[in-house]
Formats: C-alpha cells, sequence, structure tokens
C-alpha cells in the first residue's frame, strides 16, 4: 500500500504524521473522499472547489494547484491498482506551536491514500435518528468538509447500538440535516426534496447532480415528514443507498423505491 | 525534545503518528492541557476524571490505568526539564480502516508532550464575540475537551483579524458560552457569574475550584451582560486572564480590577 504523503508516493508502513501537526492536535484541516471507477476518480473539479472553499474558511492554502493535487491523486490510484473503490485527500494545516494560534505560513500537511472496494455495495439501511448530538448550522464547519468529525461518529455509534445501520442528525433546530456521512433525501409526493445547506448540510457533490438536474428539490425536512415519506435514500461519493426504515418504523413499503431505483442506476 | 507515544518516551523528530490515525482523519480522541509549576502537573486527578469522561462519551478506552497515565505524565515533564510551563496529553481512538465505524476493539495512541512557559504571561485581552460560528450546546463535544477544535480556532482567527487577543464564542441561543479556550466569568454586582456547562461550556478545571470555593456562581449570561459587568476575566489551566474590553467597548473602567486580581493571586 502507497500513500502520497508531502511531495511524494510513499510506503504507507513508513508514512509519519509529526506529532505537532494541528490535523491531528485539533481536527484542523479538511478532506474530500473521491468515488473511483474504471481507476478514475470521480467528480474531480466539484471536489477540489468544496476542498478550496474550506481552506478559503479555514484560512491556509497549500502551495499546490488543482492541477497538482489532481495528478498526485490519480498517481495514488494508479499506485495502488485500484479500479473500483474510493480515495481519500487530506489537507491538514501542518505543524503547529503549542496553543490555537497557527502559525504564519502554515506548511500544509497533504495526505492521500486509496482503497479498493471490498466486499458488495452495503445494502439498504435502517436509519436511527440521533438522540445524542445534533448538527450545528450555526456553524460553517456543517457545510464544510473538516477533519472534525466526531458529532457524526457519535451519531452513527449511538445508531449502530440500537441495532441500525445509519444515523440521521438533526440540526440544532430539530429539523432533519444529513446522514452521518451522506445527504438524505425523502420522496414526498413523488418529488425526491433534500433540505438547504442553511440547515447545516454538506453540499454532496451527488446532491448538486440532482438538484442540477432536477432529479431533487431543496425545502426545510422535519422528522414527521419521514413518516409521510414514500421513500428516503443517501447519497455521497460512496453510491445511493436506500434507507428502508427511520427509528424501527418503515418508509412507505419499508423497500427500496422507484425514485432510488432510478437515481441509484444513474449515479450508483 | 522528547514526547511519550505510545508506551514510551522518544525523540520528539522520531515520533510518528500513522496516517491512519483516527485522531488525525476525524478528530476522534480527547486530550488535557495541564499547567505545569515547580515542576509539577497541577490538578491531575481532576483532569483525568475530565478524560475518562470523554472517552466514555466516545466509547474506546486504553489499556491504561490513571496511575500509568500520572506516570507518563511525570516522565515526559521531567525529561524536558520543565519547571514552569504546560503538558498536553492526547489520546486518539488510533488507526482504522476507511469510514467512521470503529475498529473493535480500539488500539488508543497515547501522545504526551511538555513545553516550557516562554515569555511572560499574556496581559490583559482584548475580547471579540465571534460572528463566524457558535459554540453547540446541543452536542456532547462542547463540554468535553476534543480533537475537534476548529470552531475556536475560527473564532479566535476572526478575532485575531479584528484587532483583537481573545474571542468570545455564543452558544446557538445566542447566550454567551466561553472564550476560544478558557472558561469566561463576569463580574456583576461584585459576584463572578460563569454560565452553567448545560450551555455549552467545558467543565474547566479552575472553574470548579472557583465554584466549589464560592468565588463564582453559575448563571446563564447575555452578550448586553458585559456592557453591565464591572470585570470580565478567563480561567484555563494556562492561568487567569483579564478582559478589558469586548467588541471595543471597556469592560468596567477598562483595566483589570479587583476580582480578577484576587483570584489570579489564588490560581494564575
Amino acid at each position: 500500500v502507497k500513500v502520497f504523503l508531502g511531495e511524494r508516493l510513499i510506503e504507507a508502513a513508513q508514512a509519519r504524521i509529526p506529532p505537532e501537526d494541528r490535523g491531528f492536535l485539533l481536527g484542523d484541516g479538511v478532506f474530500e473522499t473521491f468515488g473511483v471507477k474504471a481507476g478514475q476518480a470521480r467528480d474531480v473539479p466539484a471536489h477540489l472547489e468544496r476542498l478550496r472553499a474550506g481552506l478559503s474558511a479555514l484560512g491556509f492554502h497549500p502551495a499546490l494547484s488543482d492541477a497538482d493535487l489532481e495528478a498526485a491523486l490519480a498517481e495514488t490510484i494508479a499506485a495502488n491498482g485500484v479500479e473500483t473503490g474510493s480515495a481519500r485527500l487530506t489537507l491538514s494545516r501542518g505543524p503547529g506551536p503549542r496553543g490555537l494560534v497557527p502559525p504564519e505560513p502554515s506548511t500544509p500537511t497533504l495526505l492521500i491514500t486509496a482503497q479498493p472496494r471490498t466486499g458488495a455495495p452495503p445494502g439498504p439501511a435502517k436509519a436511527a435518528i440521533a438522540t445524542v448530538t445534533r448538527r450545528n448550522e450555526h456553524s460553517p464547519l456543517a457545510r464544510l468538509k473538516t477533519l472534525n468529525y466526531l458529532d457524526s461518529v457519535l451519531a452513527l455509534n449511538e445508531a449502530r447500538a440500537k441495532g441500525a445501520d445509519e444515523a440521521l442528525l438533526l440540526n440544532t433546530a430539530g429539523r432533519l440535516a444529513c446522514a452521518s456521512a451522506a445527504n438524505l433525501y425523502l420522496v414526498i409526493s413523488g418529488q425526491a426534496v433534500t433540505p438547504p445547506v442553511v440547515e447545516g448540510v454538506l453540499p454532496g457533490t451527488v446532491r448538486r447532480h440532482l438538484l442540477d438536474g432536477g432529479e431533487a428539490t431543496e425545502r426545510a425536512l422535519f422528522p414527521a415528514d419521514a413518516a409521510q415519506a414514500s421513500e428516503a435514500f443517501l447519497t455521497s461519493s460512496a453510491g445511493v443507498r436506500a434507507v428502508v426504515a427511520v427509528d424501527g418504523r418503515p418508509v412507505g413499503d419499508g423497500r427500496p423505491g422507484p425514485v432510488f431505483e432510478r437515481i441509484a442506476a444513474a449515479f450508483g
């Protein structure tokens, strides 16, 4: 297994993140996960655009162009022989002294890994609405893909402890925001609807395709809407996944439905 | 410089966090920062109690007793010859496969660093109330010291860009919660008051001493309260710091006051 660290590919076993890296100490960084098909990362421009938005919000920038990042990504995927799977590009602010004040200039840490898909894609999900935590729509971090991922970890752990496969997170206003690492859609009156990003939602790349293509529209969603929906599903760079139950109650007839099937065929 | 990593002290330059560590990838871990005086970490039992609370919330546990952790901490402080300064103990969930689901069992990563204090303690702070983000009192993370520290980094960066020294964070309800890495107190009618932890506040170790000793009481605080306060100050394991202005307006007479002086003398 090889990883791209800093400026080159190296053996994963030799890759070293220094203990003063702010990614490790403070979660001070951003990442993107790319789907890989036919040996190619998908939706690279959209992912890099979101990565740049995150870097701007955090206020640090690597001395690497998008073309540099794309080349490093392709190199990592090829070196690991990944045909179908995923790749993750992480950029932390790099090493810093004690405390919160970032060094100026920073020397960001770039890490890229690539993994083949192992096993079959996950089947339909039973979801549980997280009670342990809520997504903070008052923070820009809710709309960025940063290394601060603990709320999602807590929510997913709670869901799994309840026997569910996925967590749905409410925002602080009590409305539905998203799953632990995916956008959420309910099908209401035949139309797939998903919460707007102001609700504390990551602007996903597949979500963008669905909105641009008229396959979904934006609307604030309440937990009670899940009971009215004929279908529910999730999208992420990992694909499209049906949600067949929420908190133990079936969504629609409790099976993946036609809207999910159509979208999964196009974007899965 | 030596750091304690895993089970032993090593040269910092040789310390390696593996790139699959969930601390680096997801901010999946907790930490404590200890004040060091006369070569001794202060308030160790209180810090370790809070650390254990964080580990319980996250659901992983190192195979190390509090006595083991305390011994490693003392060893790190001694090896670096730190008389006056600080030490940081970080515990991440350790390496994991791709995705959010934690490995079972996990193999947590322990990192301890110790630094002498450099320069004089910081003087009185001019604070700015963060507008870029808010603290999420609906998440247990607001009451734990985890590696998800980006909201504080964003708030402090905003404050510094405005020419202030510190950030004050509001919770999602718009009430005052804390500073970027310290508890906040306003002195109102001669009494130091600080928001209760349900407001999204870390239960600080110095804060505990002040409450237990009757030096401070808990009360929800609104931004407008800062204009009524005769003094404001912050506490953390780094010490006690006066806040002499908020958003450009002086607090009280704009100088450190008698309540601050008394508490700084006792806990600084």
